[in-house]
């Protein structure tokens, strides 16, 4: 069997998901084969707000910005990703005649790493050490579940969670998530969707799309990259690296999203 | 391999998960197959009604109660039972030792069936007729699917809603969802576990639980089952006339809540 397209879209406003599944299942009729891991922030954030459960983001001293979760937090996360969006996105699946299963990390540890449940947080120019915190970073991927569904004629629709070690939850996230599998399953292509048309280098003006990053030098390309751009680029690096043939971060707002970044809109990182 | 045990779990206040989480893993470790099945149903009014979607309840002119489930209903329903009390018990079991998988009934069209999107309903009298219900009832169960898992060490964690020939997600009865997949599955037994001993002839006194149901006249005990009970005795029922050879109802309030059942407390349907 050929190698799988493994598509990442984020959960960011703007993101046309009836587009991506159209677009899937036009490629899964034609026999190729894929795996779909998926977002969910804004949804979060706004189900938080709604539940008195507000997002809270911390700065690390080293200047990443990333969602402190709390177990309320990561119980607010996992019905928004595993329940309304994974099962939003399988129902689009099922109704296009594309036999989709939704899973998270959490399921058949598929996606098993490292809880951080430390973290440092830069506020008000003090770094203060924040405990409780349910994040890691994903070591593993459990291959052989991935290869059993797709052996057997079903799409994998993969969300965060992944589980730790020791069998906590943990949010991780879903662009190195998405690279980590497409490197596990020896992935032909990797596309990263989102709400841009790729990497800016003038952000936000999409007139200054970069068509190309070299995987090998990716300093200046980590320079231009804005907030959760910088996950997307390192995501993509670590896919090149690992011997992934095609990656490409696109844009989710129009037809065709996955088609059209296979055939190199968007940015190509090689 | 022997035939697997299907365990329902309900959603209601005082069930101890925990218990049967634990009851499961031993019972696993010892090479028994089981696939679990819950519900949500408390927490889902909860969180419905902190959503500002209050849950909307309609009696149809035969008497029986049942959620009306809109499609903002729906996306309730799917946050907090695939997502919260899915992947909790999902994590649970991951801590237990135990490789479980949890996925919907549109998960691999797990359980399919007849949506009945017109419901009639009684209010002050007059029975009126509502439109967009997602609701339905399971007709076909994805064997091959749960069987996979099964058979590559993965305890599958079942949840409604279901999936519609059509492939809409749909809000399905999860005791009668839980037989459904006993029978599909040849299963040796049926444990539906809820936060009462079992069927009770003078709800909600406990002292007078009904130990024994006679599968082949079930009307009696039709008559003394009040709400949601009614359901579980017609599930025991249609498990037993489907083959399954031991179907009990019995209580998730207290230690080792499955094997308790299995060995007989409870009320035993045959």
């Amino acid at each position: 069997m050929s190698a799988p397209v493994v598509v990442k879209v984020g959960g960011s406003d703007g993101i046309d998901l009836d587009a991506v599944c159209d677009d899937l299942a036009r490629m899964w009729r034609e026999g190729r084969r894929v795996v779909l891991v998926h977002g969910g922030s804004a949804e979060t954030n706004r189900v938080s707000a709604q539940l008195g459960v507000p997002p809270r983001f911390v700065t690390s001293p080293g200047g990443h910005q990333s969602r402190f979760t709390d177990r309320a937090t990561l119980e607010v996360f996992e019905m928004v990703y595993c329940g309304k969006v994974n099962k939003g996105i399988v129902e689009r699946l099922q109704a296009c005649g594309v036999n989709a299963v939704g899973v998270s990390g959490l399921d058949g540890r598929l996606l098993e790493g490292r809880l951080k449940s430390t973290v440092r947080s830069v506020e008000n120019g003090r770094v203060l050490v924040l405990h409780g915190d349910h994040t890691g970073t994903v070591e593993k991927v459990n291959v052989a579940l991935l290869e059993l569904l797709l052996g057997n004629g079903y799409l994998p629709v993969l969300t965060p969670p992944a589980v730790s070690y020791e069998g906590v939850a943990m949010n991780v996230d879903g662009d190195r998530a998405a690279a980590a599998v497409a490197v596990a399953l020896g992935a032909e292509a990797l596309v990263l969707l989102s709400n841009v048309p790729g990497l800016l280098s003038a952000f936000p003006d999409e007139a200054t799309l970069v068509p190309r990053v070299d995987a090998a030098a990716p300093e200046a390309a980590m320079e231009l990259a804005q907030g959760r751009m910088k996950k997307k680029v390192m995501g993509a690096v670590a896919a090149v690296t690992g011997g992934v043939g095609r990656v490409v971060l696109g844009d989710a707002r129009v037809a065709e999203p996955v088609s059209r970044a296979l055939r190199g809109y968007g940015t190509v990182v090689a």
